[in-house]
């Protein structure tokens, strides 16, 4: 593990040091956890209160709230995002060596830099980018491509003819390429299967949580742009396109041929439906259906709130006859709007 | 690839051709993408502006459309279910080559016909049809039966005595037959497990897609129906049955014991509570939650409004005091009608 | 298949025996389907009608209803903790025979009770307890811990340093410890991602439905504790508690750093949203999203009710517009009062 000094760190990562430029840092932590050789960060103001009791070895803070740091300091503009670079720089990422396990199945030719973990299999046709890193029990289906540098950890699959762009992180359970669900219904009310020719088109920088599925396309392709991150048990549908830089948080679900702009961000369990569009730089709030397009950015919510139950029984009930209290209002107004004339005349 | 003249589709399938049928048809294709040598169709009268300019070979309509299109036509009555059939014969089930891969662990007897991808591992007492094809990676509980012609993709999971029908289709990450969440509560709040002895029955020509969990039943069976499409992300649980032709778009779950009717459509993300049951022909919207029984068929929705955040705080926190406003309009109305009483007398 | 008689079955659990004790029982069943060597249970009053024709050898049932039954009960407080208790007794948990597959990949010396099945891979530096069962096709990561008798069936996957106790049963397409979802924003709307370096703990008895997913701390741990029962289909954010012999049913997701009690129950497709804490011995309704703390044990909810699509139109469109109608009644409210002062004087 690397042992790294202050004066180090902000001589590369810049921000202004308060404090002893010798102090040795170990690792990053949380704040109630950091000790005498970790750094800890200060991003929210509303655990101030934790910074009084620190016993880390420093702090990034912005510049309003160094006064009270009671240890020494790394000042910034903005603590996350350095406190992140600082994290990446301590913790790089663990690299496979390059290998390829004797139990794996491997029909396609690979470059030197790739590791194949135990009982993965990878089908003819296949192009993998140097230094892919290919974890236990992975299936990558015939003809696929992975950009350099990706990480699939392990157990995860890749339908024929997937297309990964370079550094993705595709996490344990994640299948790309599935058919999409797209079916004609016959007279008797069965369904026909549309056979699904089109194909999952991955960009580059994306990360793809545990578990989270993304069909191809139905006739042409279902389309991840870069730099998108997709946390677990998200399902995306066939033909949908995600702009570049958007970020959808946990089971999310999202509907075919649905567009969805850049810089969107979408949290928890929301569900997008199909065919309709959402500009750039929308915010879904979590647990919200959008079941129209949004053509503007900002932040759009449709849930109901908490109530303990006895409440809920009591003012939810009204939700299947608001059109009658309307109704009864409208009345009110009419009859009072008659009484009120007459009492003027 | 399959080249078909547009006479020949014709012949087989149906329809009225308007134009030359010489014309060589390679792909379907979108209405956008189709190039001339794909057939694309118009089934949604809201495309029919892209009529006017497509490039496609042909076009799959309907008589009201046909006038204005500039290229080929099949004039039929269900273009959608039309280009379904076209496109099947244009892309047939791409059959792996029967063979068992030296890398599977297979305990039961195997038709010669049945392919068996790298990695697979089928327990003892299997009874396996013509012709299945399972892909890599997946296993398969002893005792399990797989109808013929079934296809199983990459990393799918039987557990022991499973029972799926002939043609099959289960995408990668199907589990079929984990134990359902059933537990008794002891007097100190800790759960003890029911042992769940049932199976899980799954029909003829039931498509599972990727992710999807169906749970075996914890005394009786979970019974799946002939014709049944699952979409991805589907939880099922214990004792519940589905009717025969029925189809369930993503994410949806139903609790244990619910009973689901013939025909039914459930929107994306909709959750059916258990022991309920619901009618045949019964459609849900997506997002919606379903907490008690449904004896009628027709379309049921629950579901909330979205708005921009700023207006969804404004117009939502009413909902903690519906009753309130509602006692508020019966007060008005006491009132007024006093007044109006005085006023007349 | 163990065969009891009744009266060996009251001397082990208790419960007061009316019937022939020479009676022997093989199976539990459900009340329809039960025979004459099958025990069944009467615990919920709503299947009492099913009592009169049941053709079961016994059923265990309460004082209350036992005057009704026309075969041979056993009489105790708790039904279905009995019949829980019984079936665990005729159906104990099976038990792979110890051994390791030879085409599992096995980098950890482990017990000679331990059972791994075909395809697995356990990577270097595990410690794996006694008599504990691995199936088919699962990846366990390098330096993870799995207590004594734990269970894993087919395609679990643990990333490396996964803590689970004893006792588990985790079920197919379980995913421990992928890395949380925790990007910082750069200026140019793209993300940086955070070093995800904490665990996943997990407590003793602890049981994991199909594809559930539990992340890794991003820098303390995720912690699961003793007793949790987790339906399939969960997502549990980084940094989550859950207290002991809490149980959630499928499809639930929950954010990062929330804090959950003991005992809680929350049910299908709830969503809980991050950084806030739930006291111990509270219940969420299915399909309730929980978006602030709760501090008091109690049942909460917030759903609406379905409805008829055509009287959901009707109805929901004013929740666009509770504002406003609230404003009418104010309106109202001031207007008749102004009116009654007047008519006063």
């Amino acid at each position: 593990m690397a042992v790294l000094r202050l004066a180090e760190i902000v001589a590369r990562l810049g921000g202004e040091l308060r404090g002893d430029g010798a102090l040795e840092i170990r690792q990053v932590a949380s704040i109630e956890q950091a000790g005498p050789s970790d750094v800890t960060f200060l991003a929210n103001p509303r655990y101030r209160a934790g910074l009084a009791n620190t016993r880390a070895g420093a702090v990034i803070l912005s510049a309003a709230a160094a006064a009270d740091c009671p240890v020494a300091s790394i000042v910034c503009d903005q603590p996350y995002l350095y406190f992140a670079r600082l994290s990446q720089w301590l913790n790089p990422r663990e690299r496979a060596a390059a290998q390829r396990h004797h139990s794996a199945t491997i029909d396609s030719p690979l470059p030197a830099s790739v590791s194949v973990g135990a009982g993965s299999v990878i089908g003819a046709g296949c192009r993998i980018g140097e230094r892919v890193d290919i974890g236990a029990n992975c299936s990558i289906g015939a003809g696929s491509s992975i950009g350099a540098d990706a990480l699939l950890h392990a157990q995860v699959t890749l339908y024929p003819g997937a297309v990964v762009g370079a550094r993705a992180i595709l996490h344990s359970g994640v299948v790309i390429g599935a058919d999409g669900f797209g079916f004609a219904r016959e007279g008797d009310g069965s369904w026909l299967k549309i056979p699904q020719i089109g194909r999952v088109i991955i960009g580059d920088d994306v990360e793809i949580g545990a578990g989270t599925t993304i069909d191809r396309g139905a006739l042409e392709d279902t389309v991840i742009e870069d730099g998108v991150k997709l946390d677990n048990q998200i399902q995306i549908g066939h033909n949908v396109r995600i702009g570049a830089h958007s970020a959808f948080a946990g089971c999310v679900g999202v509907a075919g041929s649905a567009r969805i702009g850049r810089r969107c961000t979408v949290g928890g369990a929301a569900v997008i439906l199909g065919h309709l569009s959402i500009a750039d730089d929308v915010n879904i709030s979590a647990g919200t259906l959008v079941a129209k397009s949004i053509h503007k950015r900002g932040t759009y919510t449709a849930t109901v709130p908490l109530l303990e139950h006895g409440e809920w029984l009591k003012n939810f009930s009204h939700l299947r006859h608001l059109e009658a209290l309307a109704d009864r209002i409208r009345a009110l107004e009419v009859e009072l709007a008659r009484l009120a004339e007459k009492d003027k005349s």
